[in-house]
């Protein structure tokens, strides 16, 4: 119950288990593509370019970045938490000038700031993250995404910890470029991650004036691997990775979007309830807040690594500690995928109550 | 018995089963410390430096490149097949002059040539493949790593296909940066990339003059991951891959390293005898050949997909076919690790009599 990992269907640790074949075997092929499917269908999008990075959700924040930018170009990134600042990170060693839209930490991006940066430069991409796990802020998209399109650029969106856990539409709010990770409301273990890519930002890739600087992110040779009609060998795809990412997709899908997302949202009501009954406030004001990833302050007279610690130990539970300014002062409480079940939110609830008398 | 992934022990799919705890839970940080260890025997190496990338073979060999390599740097690279060639690639795309040395595909680099090379440039750096995979060629590496020392390099060694199969010992052929796969003769699942960085490598690292290109790769911030006192947050680790990489890191130490190079040069001998009583020829010469990954040529007159698609379909068994300039006349047929034993090659030998009426 941290930030991630979730835990994991037994379907999914079964389809671990499974022997290994090829990378280039017809039926992992037939996996592959499949896989593709299920990642269409839960980003809600028709983009022919959508695919799973052989690495986790910060090499397909790193692929986003690689492939979109260029030595020179400005870019305008959104920082509200730990990951607007690693994409910036990201971005200036790509060679882009960044331009920083700040709000602080807890806080949603306002779009009137992307407006006024808009109206001062001419940036090849705006990105934003849809839930900044470090602070448990759900950022709205869809007036953003407007500015961003009339402004000639490319909406680009960190969605490791929203996908399949919140409402995310790529094609109907015009993200350009997406990026997620496995270990959060989609259950599956770490180290993949799902990205898509606009037609718009297909001709962005197939414009460019110099080669990608990274080999094993270059999207021009990636995408012959995984969507090109002779496969074309790039690198050894995780074989058992991919297992269980098929099955955890199989059971997104089973379950329905919808009613996953519905899910997420009826057990963050449950565990708000418990939590306030108790006397903690929530960091971010409620109409922006995760439903899947809970940032609490810690109550006065409650020690933080000592309630953590015990919890972990006696209980088997983990939530997440404060990253950055809130280390030692917010816990972040995980309820993504496999893990957002009334009985998590209950157990949690009780052992906090033992622990902390509160 | 293509070219990789391997049969996995049911140990390993065992240990992949096993349910997720958090990336910074006490209990993976000691999986994490135990793997470090055991990446240390195996490379028969000292360096602190050394972990597991959470990517491919491909994201290990552009681990050494960005993090050695600046804007402006000389780069000897050794090309003789289609791993030299990503190298030279990924050279390039860090900014550094390349200098490429190359051997007719199915023979060894000449040291010679490495000499001459460095006689008339001032290299950061000379790197090389121990194991080409595209061609089946054994490098011999002691001789080039005292060359290279002696012009002032740090000498880098592809080890993706030897690791654990064949001889190789880091610290004493003087290697300074290693990157291996799991999927060869490790037998773990696709997916990470063992490295290792002598203390010459690392005072290279620490006096950069420029940021690393990647984020993701960044050897200064995934080491406090790794190896800091604090195990200071990167990425999300791929818990699950990483279980399984430590239980087969725990056979092969079961095993003996020595005896493991023993039974891959035994089961070669096998192979070797087998289908040179077919009337197979190998392409490389006796000296240099692999043992775990054999090369030889297509006879005239047999059909080089429709044997081995009957081989995968009725028999169940994958051979690689060739690559680059091999493709259609050269099968690469590989005896790594769980897949290397009497049992596979005799199965093996019998289909393709059956097959082919050699």
């Amino acid at each position: 119950m941290g930030p991630g990992p979730s835990d994991v269907h037994p379907r999914v640790l079964t389809a671990m288990s499974r022997p290994l074949v090829g990378h280039l075997d017809p039926e992992f092929v037939q996996i592959m593509d499949e896989i593709k499917e299920m990642a269409k269908l839960t980003f809600c999008t028709r983009n022919e370019l959508t695919f799973v990075v052989s690495a986790p959700g910060s090499a397909g924040m790193e692929t986003t970045m690689v492939n979109l930018l260029e030595p020179g170009d400005e870019a305008i990134i959104c920082i509200h938490g730990v990951f607007g600042n690693r994409m910036a990170d990201i971005a200036e060693r790509c060679g882009a000038r960044v331009i920083r839209v700040e709000a602080p930490w807890g806080q949603p991006i306002d779009p009137q700031m992307i407006s006024k940066a808009l109206a001062t430069s001419k940036p090849k991409l705006v990105s934003i993250v849809h839930a900044e796990t470090s602070t448990g802020v759900l950022q709205p998209l869809e007036e953003i995404s407007g500015m961003v399109h009339a402004g000639g650029a490319l909406f680009v969106v960190d969605a490791v910890t929203s996908y399949t856990g919140t409402e995310l539409l790529v094609d109907e709010w015009g993200i350009d470029a997406i990026y997620s990770g496995t270990q959060k409301c989609l259950s599956a273990p770490p180290g993949l991650s799902p990205v898509s890519f606009s037609t718009r930002a297909v001709e962005v890739l197939n414009n460019r004036q110099h080669k990608v600087q990274s080999w094993f992110l270059d999207l021009s040779l990636v995408k012959d691997y995984w969507a090109g009609a002779k496969r074309t060998y790039h690198h050894t795809a995780p074989v058992s990775a991919l297992y269980a990412l098929h099955e955890a997709y199989r059971l997104v899908l089973e379950e329905g979007l919808e009613n996953r997302w519905a899910r997420h949202r009826q057990n963050h009501i449950l565990l708000r309830d418990g939590l306030q009954t108790m006397g903690f406030e929530f960091l971010v004001d409620e109409p922006y807040r995760l439903p899947m990833l809970n940032a609490v302050k810690v109550p006065a007279g409650i020690d933080d690594v000592k309630v953590r610690t015990i919890l972990l130990n006696d209980y088997n539970i983990e939530i997440g500690g404060g990253l950055g300014q809130f280390a030692g002062n917010v816990w972040r409480i995980g309820i993504m995928g496999e893990s957002c079940t009334p009985t998590h939110v209950n157990t949690l609830l009780s052992a906090l109550k033992e622990i902390t008398n509160l």
